[in-house]
C-alpha cells in the first residue's frame, strides 16, 4: 500500500516536472518568439526554460533517486553513480542556462546580477556547485572514512533540499520579473491579465507544486532507506521476486510506519 | 552540548529575523518615505514590513515551540497554546500587511491579485488559514481522537514548513517587484545598483538565511521532542533541577544522535 502511494506520488511527480518543461517551452515559443543561440532576446529564451529543467526538474528527480525501494537491495556504487550523474545532467543544463542569459546581456549591454532574482539565483548555483564536488569526493571517491560520510550526510541531505528551495523562489521571482518586463508598454499590461501571464503564472505554481511534492517525498520517512540491518516489507518483497539475491539482513516489519513519523 | 548548539542555532535566529524585520522598517523609512494609513504609498510600505514579519518571523518562530526542551517533560497543553497564540499573532500582522496592498491599490484603481508574487502570496494565506483552523480543531479542541491526530500530524508538520517555504519565495519575488516599480524612472535605476538597491537586495537574502534556519532546526532530528515514554538527557537534566516534579517514564540514553540521522 505504502509501494502504491509512492509510485503514485513519482507518477504525479513526473507528469508535474514534464508540464513544468513543456508549459516553459511554450511560453518561449508561443509568446516570445521561440529561440537562437546569438546573442538576441531569443537566446535569453534558453535561460528559463534550461533553469526550470535543470534546477527544478532534474535536480528534484535526481534527488529521489534513494527513495526507490530497488536501490535498498544490494550495492549502493551504482545507485550512487546515477544519483551523481543525474545530477550533473541538471548541473550543465544549470551552466548553459546561464550561459544564454549572460551572453544575452553582455550582447544587449545590460548589467549582469543585479537583481534579487540573480543574486539569489547565483548563490544557489554556486552551493549547488559546492554541493556536488563534495557529495563526490566525500561519497563516491573511496578515501573518506565512515565516520566523515556519516558527519557530513546529514548536512549534505540539508543542503540539497534547501538548495531546491532556493531555486524555486529564484524561478518564481524570475518568472514575475520576465513578465513586468515584457508585458510594459503593451496594450495588454500584465495588471490586466493577458493570456500569457495567466499562463505564465500557473506554470510557475506549477512550479511550486513540483517543488513540494518533491520534499515530501525526500522527507517522508517511511519512504526512505532504511538503516543497514532492518530490512522492511518492501525489501522483503523486493527479495522474494524470482531470480533475485538472497541478501543476510535481520527482517523486522515496519509497514505500520507513518510519513514524517520522526519529524 | 547539543542544548547548547541549539541555544546558540536560537540566537542566531533571533538576529536575523529581527535583522530582516529592522532592515524592511529601514528600508521604507529610509528611501520609500515611511508609513501612512490612508490609502498611499505610504500605506503600501506596511505591506513588506508586516509580511516580512507576520509570514516569516513570527511564523517562523512559532513553528519552533515544541523544539524548546523545556516542552518536553510536563503538559503539553500551555506549549499548544503558546503555539497556537503566536501562529494567531502571525496570521493577524499577515492580515493587516493584505489590508494595506489591498486599501493602497484600490484607492489608487490599481489592479489586485494579478502578478505571481500576489498568486504565490495570497495562496501561503489561504494555507495558513486552513493550517491554523485546522491544527485548532484538531489538535487544541478536545474532541479529536488519538487515532485522527496521529494520522494529521506529519501532514501538520509537513504543511507548516511548505507554508514557510512558499513565504519565502513570495517575500522574493516582492521585494524584486518592488525594487523594479520603485528604480524605474530614476537616475540611478535598479541595474545600475544604487544603494538602495543593494540594501533591499542583502534584506531579501537574510530572509532566506532566516527561512533556511528556521526548517533546519524544526527538521533536525536531535532536536525534536522525543516519542513518549523515552526520556533523553536533556530531559532528564530538566528533572533533575531543584523544585522539579518526577515525571514516571524510561530512561534511554541518546546523547550520541546527529542531526537529521532519520532523515
Amino acid at each position: 500500500m505504502a509501494s502504491g502511494w509512492f509510485y503514485l506520488s513519482c507518477l504525479l511527480l513526473g507528469s508535474l516536472g514534464s508540464m513544468c518543461i513543456l508549459f516553459t517551452i511554450y511560453w518561449m515559443q508561443y509568446w516570445r518568439g521561440g529561440f537562437a543561440w546569438n546573442g538576441s532576446i531569443y537566446m535569453f529564451n534558453w535561460h528559463p526554460v534550461l533553469m526550470v529543467a535543470g534546477m527544478v526538474v532534474f535536480y528534484g528527480g535526481a534527488s529521489l533517486v534513494y527513495r526507490l525501494p530497488q536501490s535498498w537491495v544490494g550495492p549502493r556504487l551504482p545507485w550512487k553513480l546515477l544519483h551523481a550523474a543525474l545530477h550533473l545532467i541538471a548541473f550543465i543544463l544549470t551552466v548553459v542556462g546561464l550561459v544564454a542569459v549572460f551572453t544575452f546581456h553582455n550582447h544587449g549591454r545590460i548589467a549582469n546580477l543585479y537583481s534579487l532574482h540573480s543574486w539569489l539565483g547565483i548563490t544557489a548555483v554556486f552551493l549547488f556547485a559546492c554541493q556536488w564536488c563534495l557529495g563526490f569526493a566525500v561519497f563516491l571517491l573511496p578515501w573518506a572514512s565512515m565516520w566523515l560520510r556519516s558527519l557530513l550526510k546529514p548536512i549534505h541531505v540539508f543542503f540539497g533540499a534547501a538548495i531546491l528551495s532556493l531555486s524555486i523562489a529564484s524561478v518564481i521571482s524570475g518568472i514575475n520579473e520576465k513578465l513586468f518586463f515584457s508585458l510594459k508598454n503593451t496594450t495588454r499590461p500584465y495588471n490586466s491579465l493577458p493570456s500569457e501571464a495567466v499562463f505564465a503564472n500557473s506554470t510557475g505554481m506549477l512550479v511550486v507544486a513540483f517543488g513540494l511534492l518533491v520534499l515530501y517525498i525526500l522527507l517522508a520517512s517511511s519512504w526512505k532507506r532504511p538503516e543497514p540491518g532492518i530490512l522492511t516489507d518492501r525489501q522483503l518483497l523486493l527479495q522474494l521476486r524470482p531470480g533475485s539475491r538472497p541478501f543476510p539482513v535481520t527482517y523486522v516489519p515496519v509497514t505500520g510506519r507513518q510519513p514524517y513519523e520522526s519529524w
